[in-house]
């Protein structure tokens, strides 16, 4: 579990993903099935409550994508990356870092996120 | 569980505490029984284990104390907070950032840390 960027690409494109579905499917396999999400503004547990969470973040912001700031790290089952939110072309409203602990599979058993007050309207 | 600078303080209390003795009751005190600890250098679980992990990374650096660096956040049951290395009167020599997860009587259950490269030798 060493290749922290391919973690937290992959953990991105799920949040990024625009097909409601194909969302349902990256998070049934991407999320260990008891996977717990935190953050300060929203939480869930297991895949379909992960899934609902997913869908009311993306519809607060049409046409925003996460995009990866600066370069993943991490200790065995722990990655932490940072992110920013921001709309096609345009400056980032929010960025934060997450810290996922994964399981001997890959899959995402938790995740925690922080916004970082210094970008966008954090 | 609001006050995230007060939880932080008394964790880097507890790594500064230079009597071994007051130490481990500090780590009884402060940690739940099953409590893990883990970064890119060590881990630990259990009071005892944690003792030990203390007592060595102390003594590798005699003299160095821990110290805040910005102001911690958190939400939930989680709080992220950021820390400095350094001697007496000299420059940090290593920095980092650790998340940390309390059970509801304000015991930590598990601490991941990582290093912030741009301090010290990091």
């Amino acid at each position: 579990m060493t290749n922290h960027r391919e973690i937290a690409c992959r953990y991105l494109a799920m949040w990024n993903e625009p097909d409601p579905h194909r969302r349902r499917v990256l998070v049934a396999s991407d999320w260990a099935t008891g996977g717990r999400y935190a953050d300060p503004l929203m939480s869930a547990e297991g895949h379909e409550a992960i899934s609902v969470m997913i869908d009311g973040a993306r519809a607060q912001f049409p046409g925003h994508g996460f995009e990866l700031r600066g370069e993943p790290d991490g200790h065995g089952c722990h990655v932490r990356f940072s992110w920013t939110l921001a709309p096609v072309s345009g400056a980032a409203v929010a960025g934060g870092t997450d810290i996922a602990r994964l399981d001997d599979a890959g899959h995402f058993v938790e995740v925690t996120g922080f916004l970082d007050g210094s970008i966008g309207h954090g």
